[in-house]
Protein backbone atom coordinates (compact mmCIF):
# COMPACT_ATOMS: atom_id res chain seq x y z
CA UNK A 1 0.00 0.00 0.00
CA UNK A 2 1.26 3.45 -0.89
CA UNK A 3 -0.55 6.51 0.83
CA UNK A 4 0.36 10.26 0.36
CA UNK A 5 -0.58 13.12 3.11
CA UNK A 6 -0.67 16.16 0.99
CA UNK A 7 -0.86 19.41 2.46
CA UNK A 8 0.41 22.46 4.43
CA UNK A 9 2.61 23.06 7.04
CA UNK A 10 0.83 21.01 9.30
CA UNK A 11 0.94 18.11 7.31
CA UNK A 12 4.57 18.58 7.10
CA UNK A 13 5.08 18.54 11.00
CA UNK A 14 6.21 22.05 11.19
CA UNK A 15 7.27 22.69 15.11
CA UNK A 16 7.43 19.08 16.19
CA UNK A 17 11.12 18.58 17.24
CA UNK A 18 10.86 14.83 16.54
CA UNK A 19 9.87 15.78 13.13
CA UNK A 20 7.08 13.78 12.54
CA UNK A 21 3.98 15.28 12.48
CA UNK A 22 0.40 14.05 12.71
CA UNK A 23 1.31 12.54 9.83
CA UNK A 24 4.10 10.50 10.35
CA UNK A 25 2.27 9.56 13.61
CA UNK A 26 -0.49 7.82 11.83
CA UNK A 27 1.83 5.76 9.28
CA UNK A 28 3.71 4.54 11.95
CA UNK A 29 -0.04 3.39 13.43
CA UNK A 30 -0.81 1.65 10.28
CA UNK A 31 2.45 0.18 10.16
CA UNK A 32 2.11 -1.16 13.32
CA UNK A 33 -1.51 -2.56 13.11
CA UNK A 34 0.39 -4.84 10.10
CA UNK A 35 -0.09 -2.80 7.11
CA UNK A 36 2.56 -3.44 4.90
CA UNK A 37 2.40 0.67 4.04
CA UNK A 38 4.63 2.88 2.76
CA UNK A 39 4.10 6.86 3.41
CA UNK A 40 5.05 9.76 1.51
CA UNK A 41 4.45 13.13 3.32
CA UNK A 42 3.92 15.96 0.69
CA UNK A 43 3.13 18.76 3.25
CA UNK A 44 4.66 21.88 2.31
CA UNK A 45 4.90 24.85 4.59
CA UNK A 46 2.88 27.92 3.68
CA UNK A 47 1.13 26.23 0.43
CA UNK A 48 -2.67 27.04 0.02
CA UNK A 49 -5.08 25.42 -2.08
CA UNK A 50 -4.06 26.72 -5.06
CA UNK A 51 -0.73 25.81 -5.19
CA UNK A 52 -1.42 22.15 -3.82
CA UNK A 53 -3.87 21.88 -6.83
CA UNK A 54 -0.88 22.53 -9.12
CA UNK A 55 1.58 20.11 -7.71
CA UNK A 56 -0.63 16.95 -6.17
CA UNK A 57 -0.72 15.05 -9.03
CA UNK A 58 2.63 14.95 -10.33
CA UNK A 59 4.36 14.43 -6.82
CA UNK A 60 1.48 11.74 -5.96
CA UNK A 61 1.90 9.75 -9.91
CA UNK A 62 5.63 9.69 -8.83
CA UNK A 63 5.09 7.78 -5.95
CA UNK A 64 2.36 5.33 -7.05
CA UNK A 65 3.54 2.50 -8.73
CA UNK A 66 1.80 0.40 -11.85
CA UNK A 67 0.35 -2.98 -10.90
CA UNK A 68 -1.24 -4.65 -7.62
CA UNK A 69 -0.47 -1.74 -5.03
CA UNK A 70 -3.59 -0.38 -2.93
CA UNK A 71 -2.92 3.85 -3.22
CA UNK A 72 -4.42 6.77 -1.40
CA UNK A 73 -4.05 10.58 -0.66
CA UNK A 74 -5.12 12.06 2.99
CA UNK A 75 -5.19 15.87 1.82
CA UNK A 76 -5.32 18.84 4.51
CA UNK A 77 -5.34 22.09 3.84
CA UNK A 78 -7.05 25.68 4.35
CA UNK A 79 -5.74 27.59 6.83
CA UNK A 80 -2.97 29.23 4.72
CA UNK A 81 -5.67 30.27 2.12
CA UNK A 82 -7.02 32.53 4.56
CA UNK A 83 -3.76 33.89 5.91
CA UNK A 84 -3.01 37.70 5.26
CA UNK A 85 -0.58 39.12 2.92
CA UNK A 86 -1.33 42.94 2.94
CA UNK A 87 -4.88 43.21 3.37
CA UNK A 88 -6.07 40.71 1.25
CA UNK A 89 -6.40 36.43 1.90
CA UNK A 90 -3.87 34.69 0.24
CA UNK A 91 -6.89 32.71 -1.58
CA UNK A 92 -10.12 34.58 -1.68
CA UNK A 93 -12.89 33.12 -0.38
CA UNK A 94 -14.72 32.41 -3.55
CA UNK A 95 -11.67 30.50 -5.20
CA UNK A 96 -11.33 27.96 -2.16
CA UNK A 97 -13.85 25.31 -2.78
CA UNK A 98 -13.18 25.76 -6.87
CA UNK A 99 -9.72 24.88 -5.71
CA UNK A 100 -10.69 21.53 -3.37
CA UNK A 101 -13.07 20.86 -6.55
CA UNK A 102 -10.57 20.49 -8.74
CA UNK A 103 -8.03 18.42 -6.01
CA UNK A 104 -10.69 16.01 -5.57
CA UNK A 105 -11.72 15.57 -9.53
CA UNK A 106 -8.07 15.24 -10.50
CA UNK A 107 -7.80 12.65 -7.50
CA UNK A 108 -11.00 10.76 -8.57
CA UNK A 109 -10.35 10.84 -12.11
CA UNK A 110 -6.92 8.87 -11.41
CA UNK A 111 -9.38 6.36 -9.09
CA UNK A 112 -7.61 7.85 -5.76
CA UNK A 113 -9.41 7.38 -2.87
CA UNK A 114 -9.09 9.91 -0.78
CA UNK A 115 -9.66 11.31 3.62
CA UNK A 116 -9.93 15.44 3.49
CA UNK A 117 -8.78 16.31 7.22
CA UNK A 118 -10.33 19.42 8.03
CA UNK A 119 -7.97 22.74 8.58
CA UNK A 120 -6.42 23.02 12.22
CA UNK A 121 -6.99 26.21 14.55
CA UNK A 122 -3.83 28.93 15.45
CA UNK A 123 -3.54 31.59 17.62
CA UNK A 124 -6.19 33.86 15.83
CA UNK A 125 -9.49 34.39 17.08
CA UNK A 126 -10.99 36.73 13.82
CA UNK A 127 -9.05 34.14 11.42
CA UNK A 128 -10.24 30.99 13.27
CA UNK A 129 -13.53 32.20 12.53
CA UNK A 130 -13.31 32.34 8.81
CA UNK A 131 -11.55 28.69 9.28
CA UNK A 132 -14.48 27.05 10.54
CA UNK A 133 -16.99 28.76 8.45
CA UNK A 134 -14.41 27.46 5.37
CA UNK A 135 -14.32 24.15 7.57
CA UNK A 136 -17.88 23.64 7.40
CA UNK A 137 -18.04 24.76 3.16
CA UNK A 138 -15.37 22.00 2.85
CA UNK A 139 -16.83 19.23 4.37
CA UNK A 140 -20.06 20.24 2.79
CA UNK A 141 -17.97 20.06 -0.20
CA UNK A 142 -16.42 16.53 0.30
CA UNK A 143 -20.01 15.34 1.45
CA UNK A 144 -21.63 15.81 -1.57
CA UNK A 145 -18.65 14.10 -3.24
CA UNK A 146 -18.98 11.19 -1.34
CA UNK A 147 -15.50 11.65 0.44
CA UNK A 148 -14.93 10.92 3.78
CA UNK A 149 -14.39 14.46 5.74
CA UNK A 150 -12.77 15.09 9.40
CA UNK A 151 -13.25 18.31 11.07
CA UNK A 152 -10.82 18.86 13.69
CA UNK A 153 -10.96 22.98 14.07
CA UNK A 154 -13.27 23.04 16.62
CA UNK A 155 -11.82 20.36 19.35
CA UNK A 156 -8.50 21.77 18.39
CA UNK A 157 -9.38 25.45 19.10
CA UNK A 158 -11.33 24.83 22.39
CA UNK A 159 -8.15 22.61 23.85
CA UNK A 160 -6.06 24.42 26.12
CA UNK A 161 -2.89 21.69 25.46
CA UNK A 162 -3.71 22.94 21.73
CA UNK A 163 -3.61 26.71 22.25
CA UNK A 164 -1.20 26.45 24.61
CA UNK A 165 1.09 25.37 22.17
CA UNK A 166 0.66 27.31 19.49
CA UNK A 167 0.77 30.23 21.57
CA UNK A 168 3.94 29.91 22.64
CA UNK A 169 5.49 28.50 19.40
CA UNK A 170 4.80 30.38 16.49
CA UNK A 171 1.24 31.45 16.66
CA UNK A 172 0.57 28.88 14.38
CA UNK A 173 2.34 25.53 15.04
CA UNK A 174 1.96 23.48 18.00
CA UNK A 175 4.58 20.91 19.56
CA UNK A 176 4.92 17.01 19.51
CA UNK A 177 2.62 17.28 21.90
CA UNK A 178 -0.27 19.29 19.73
CA UNK A 179 0.81 16.68 17.05
CA UNK A 180 -0.18 13.91 19.39
CA UNK A 181 -3.23 15.29 19.99
CA UNK A 182 -4.24 15.91 16.30
CA UNK A 183 -3.34 12.10 15.46
CA UNK A 184 -4.86 10.64 18.23
CA UNK A 185 -8.52 12.77 16.90
CA UNK A 186 -7.83 11.62 13.56
CA UNK A 187 -6.59 8.17 14.28
CA UNK A 188 -10.57 6.66 14.07
CA UNK A 189 -11.09 7.90 10.61
CA UNK A 190 -7.69 7.15 9.42
CA UNK A 191 -8.00 3.45 10.48
CA UNK A 192 -11.56 2.94 8.90
CA UNK A 193 -10.41 4.50 5.78
CA UNK A 194 -6.77 2.52 5.85
CA UNK A 195 -9.25 -0.46 6.17
CA UNK A 196 -11.44 0.55 2.80
CA UNK A 197 -8.09 1.28 1.13
CA UNK A 198 -6.59 -2.10 2.04
CA UNK A 199 -9.83 -3.81 1.05
CA UNK A 200 -9.30 -2.91 -2.76
CA UNK A 201 -6.60 -5.23 -3.04
CA UNK A 202 -8.29 -8.69 -1.76
CA UNK A 203 -9.14 -10.71 -4.53
CA UNK B 1 16.64 27.25 6.73
CA UNK B 2 14.71 24.13 4.08
CA UNK B 3 16.24 21.26 2.96
CA UNK B 4 15.05 18.18 0.48
CA UNK B 5 15.90 14.75 1.07
CA UNK B 6 16.09 13.38 -2.44
CA UNK B 7 16.53 9.52 -3.27
CA UNK B 8 14.85 5.92 -2.87
CA UNK B 9 13.52 3.65 -0.28
CA UNK B 10 16.30 4.33 2.12
CA UNK B 11 15.83 8.08 2.07
CA UNK B 12 12.49 7.39 2.40
CA UNK B 13 12.96 5.03 5.58
CA UNK B 14 11.45 2.15 4.37
CA UNK B 15 11.38 -0.51 6.79
CA UNK B 16 11.51 1.67 9.50
CA UNK B 17 8.47 0.86 11.71
CA UNK B 18 9.35 4.23 13.32
CA UNK B 19 8.60 5.82 10.23
CA UNK B 20 11.50 8.23 10.35
CA UNK B 21 14.41 6.70 8.48
CA UNK B 22 18.06 7.85 8.68
CA UNK B 23 16.55 11.48 6.80
CA UNK B 24 13.83 11.83 9.92
CA UNK B 25 16.67 11.29 12.33
CA UNK B 26 19.33 13.44 10.83
CA UNK B 27 16.36 16.58 10.35
CA UNK B 28 15.58 15.92 14.11
CA UNK B 29 19.09 15.78 14.80
CA UNK B 30 19.31 19.39 13.03
CA UNK B 31 16.51 21.42 14.86
CA UNK B 32 17.86 19.21 18.30
CA UNK B 33 21.00 21.73 17.51
CA UNK B 34 19.12 24.76 17.20
CA UNK B 35 18.44 24.98 13.36
CA UNK B 36 15.55 26.31 12.52
CA UNK B 37 15.29 24.22 10.02
CA UNK B 38 12.26 22.60 8.20
CA UNK B 39 13.43 19.28 6.22
CA UNK B 40 11.44 17.52 3.43
CA UNK B 41 11.75 13.96 2.69
CA UNK B 42 11.49 13.23 -0.48
CA UNK B 43 12.57 9.80 -1.14
CA UNK B 44 10.57 7.25 -3.26
CA UNK B 45 10.96 3.29 -3.68
CA UNK B 46 12.51 1.55 -6.69
CA UNK B 47 13.57 5.11 -7.44
CA UNK B 48 16.72 4.98 -10.13
CA UNK B 49 19.10 7.90 -10.83
CA UNK B 50 17.02 8.59 -13.88
CA UNK B 51 13.96 9.05 -11.95
CA UNK B 52 14.86 11.16 -9.75
CA UNK B 53 16.73 13.14 -12.43
CA UNK B 54 13.33 13.52 -13.83
CA UNK B 55 11.53 15.05 -10.40
CA UNK B 56 13.61 16.28 -8.12
CA UNK B 57 14.12 19.75 -9.43
CA UNK B 58 9.83 20.52 -9.44
CA UNK B 59 9.49 19.34 -5.95
CA UNK B 60 12.30 20.95 -4.75
CA UNK B 61 11.49 24.21 -5.63
CA UNK B 62 8.29 23.76 -4.72
CA UNK B 63 9.77 23.12 -1.47
CA UNK B 64 12.17 26.54 -1.85
CA UNK B 65 10.36 30.03 -0.87
CA UNK B 66 11.65 32.97 -2.63
CA UNK B 67 13.32 35.48 -0.43
CA UNK B 68 15.81 35.09 2.28
CA UNK B 69 16.03 31.43 2.89
CA UNK B 70 19.13 29.46 2.97
CA UNK B 71 18.39 25.82 1.01
CA UNK B 72 19.95 22.82 0.68
CA UNK B 73 19.27 19.09 -1.21
CA UNK B 74 20.83 16.03 0.34
CA UNK B 75 20.91 13.09 -2.60
CA UNK B 76 21.22 9.56 -2.11
CA UNK B 77 20.76 6.98 -4.80
CA UNK B 78 22.32 4.34 -6.76
CA UNK B 79 20.80 0.48 -5.12
CA UNK B 80 17.82 0.80 -7.52
CA UNK B 81 20.08 1.07 -10.64
CA UNK B 82 22.20 -1.88 -9.83
CA UNK B 83 18.89 -3.36 -9.11
CA UNK B 84 18.19 -6.01 -12.24
CA UNK B 85 14.83 -6.61 -13.76
CA UNK B 86 15.04 -9.55 -16.10
CA UNK B 87 18.45 -9.92 -17.09
CA UNK B 88 19.78 -6.30 -17.08
CA UNK B 89 20.34 -3.57 -14.68
CA UNK B 90 17.28 -1.36 -14.24
CA UNK B 91 19.87 1.46 -15.20
CA UNK B 92 22.82 1.10 -17.47
CA UNK B 93 26.28 0.80 -16.16
CA UNK B 94 26.98 4.11 -18.89
CA UNK B 95 24.29 6.01 -17.96
CA UNK B 96 24.22 6.06 -14.09
CA UNK B 97 27.17 8.77 -13.66
CA UNK B 98 25.62 10.75 -16.14
CA UNK B 99 22.54 10.90 -14.63
CA UNK B 100 24.36 12.20 -11.18
CA UNK B 101 26.03 14.38 -13.19
CA UNK B 102 22.81 16.15 -14.58
CA UNK B 103 21.60 16.40 -11.27
CA UNK B 104 24.20 17.97 -9.60
CA UNK B 105 24.32 20.42 -12.99
CA UNK B 106 20.86 20.94 -12.38
CA UNK B 107 21.05 21.62 -8.68
CA UNK B 108 24.36 23.77 -9.32
CA UNK B 109 22.41 26.17 -12.00
CA UNK B 110 20.26 26.60 -9.47
CA UNK B 111 22.89 27.70 -6.86
CA UNK B 112 21.32 24.47 -3.86
CA UNK B 113 24.15 23.18 -1.91
CA UNK B 114 24.12 19.73 -1.92
CA UNK B 115 25.29 16.68 0.30
CA UNK B 116 25.68 13.47 -1.66
CA UNK B 117 25.13 10.02 0.75
CA UNK B 118 26.51 6.72 -1.12
CA UNK B 119 24.38 3.73 -1.75
CA UNK B 120 23.88 1.17 1.04
CA UNK B 121 24.48 -2.24 1.24
CA UNK B 122 21.91 -4.82 0.13
CA UNK B 123 21.73 -8.68 0.79
CA UNK B 124 23.26 -9.79 -2.35
CA UNK B 125 26.82 -10.38 -2.92
CA UNK B 126 27.30 -9.90 -6.33
CA UNK B 127 25.33 -7.00 -6.39
CA UNK B 128 27.21 -5.42 -3.48
CA UNK B 129 30.93 -5.35 -5.13
CA UNK B 130 28.50 -3.27 -8.51
CA UNK B 131 27.55 -1.21 -5.98
CA UNK B 132 31.15 -0.96 -4.27
CA UNK B 133 32.53 0.25 -7.32
CA UNK B 134 29.44 2.82 -8.25
CA UNK B 135 30.40 3.93 -5.22
CA UNK B 136 33.70 4.83 -5.94
CA UNK B 137 32.78 6.39 -9.50
CA UNK B 138 30.21 8.65 -7.74
CA UNK B 139 32.56 9.59 -5.00
CA UNK B 140 35.30 10.58 -7.78
CA UNK B 141 32.52 12.34 -10.08
CA UNK B 142 31.69 14.11 -6.84
CA UNK B 143 34.75 15.45 -5.62
CA UNK B 144 35.63 16.39 -9.39
CA UNK B 145 32.58 18.86 -8.76
CA UNK B 146 33.30 20.26 -5.39
CA UNK B 147 30.23 18.30 -4.08
CA UNK B 148 30.45 16.49 -0.67
CA UNK B 149 30.67 13.02 -0.91
CA UNK B 150 30.32 10.45 2.08
CA UNK B 151 30.28 6.68 1.26
CA UNK B 152 28.53 4.24 3.84
CA UNK B 153 28.61 1.29 1.99
CA UNK B 154 31.97 -0.37 3.17
CA UNK B 155 31.15 0.49 6.58
CA UNK B 156 27.28 -1.30 5.97
CA UNK B 157 28.73 -3.90 4.30
CA UNK B 158 30.42 -5.11 6.88
CA UNK B 159 27.89 -4.37 10.11
CA UNK B 160 26.70 -7.07 11.36
CA UNK B 161 23.70 -5.56 12.93
CA UNK B 162 22.68 -4.04 9.51
CA UNK B 163 22.98 -7.00 7.65
CA UNK B 164 21.09 -9.09 10.05
CA UNK B 165 18.47 -6.37 9.90
CA UNK B 166 18.69 -6.46 5.87
CA UNK B 167 18.42 -10.07 5.86
CA UNK B 168 15.56 -10.58 7.96
CA UNK B 169 13.43 -7.90 6.57
CA UNK B 170 13.31 -7.66 2.96
CA UNK B 171 17.06 -8.50 1.82
CA UNK B 172 17.23 -4.42 1.41
CA UNK B 173 16.19 -2.29 3.55
CA UNK B 174 16.74 -2.15 7.25
CA UNK B 175 14.35 -1.72 10.59
CA UNK B 176 14.96 1.04 12.90
CA UNK B 177 18.02 -0.09 14.86
CA UNK B 178 19.75 -0.13 11.03
CA UNK B 179 18.89 3.92 10.29
CA UNK B 180 19.91 4.69 13.48
CA UNK B 181 23.33 3.32 12.21
CA UNK B 182 23.34 4.93 9.00
CA UNK B 183 22.20 8.29 10.57
CA UNK B 184 25.23 7.99 13.19
CA UNK B 185 27.00 7.28 10.20
CA UNK B 186 26.23 10.40 8.23
CA UNK B 187 25.67 12.62 11.29
CA UNK B 188 29.30 14.05 11.00
CA UNK B 189 28.87 14.86 7.74
CA UNK B 190 25.16 16.24 8.06
CA UNK B 191 26.21 18.39 11.40
CA UNK B 192 29.11 20.20 8.68
CA UNK B 193 27.55 20.68 5.88
CA UNK B 194 24.55 22.17 7.79
CA UNK B 195 26.81 24.79 9.12
CA UNK B 196 27.97 25.46 5.57
CA UNK B 197 24.75 25.87 4.37
CA UNK B 198 23.11 28.06 7.67
CA UNK B 199 26.29 30.14 6.96
CA UNK B 200 25.07 32.01 3.74
CA UNK B 201 22.32 33.52 5.79
CA UNK B 202 24.74 35.53 7.66
CA UNK B 203 24.62 38.44 6.45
Amino acid sequence: MRVCFVGDSFVAGVGDETHRGWAGRLIARGIERGYALTGYNLGVRGDTSAMIRQRFEAECAARFPPGDHAVGVVFSFGVNDVIRWGAKPRVAVEDRIPNLAAILGAAGERNWPILMIGPPAIADDALNAELLELDAQMRAFCRSQMVPYLGVHEDLAGNDLWRREVAADDGAHPRAAGYDLLAGLASGAWDAWLQDVAARLEP
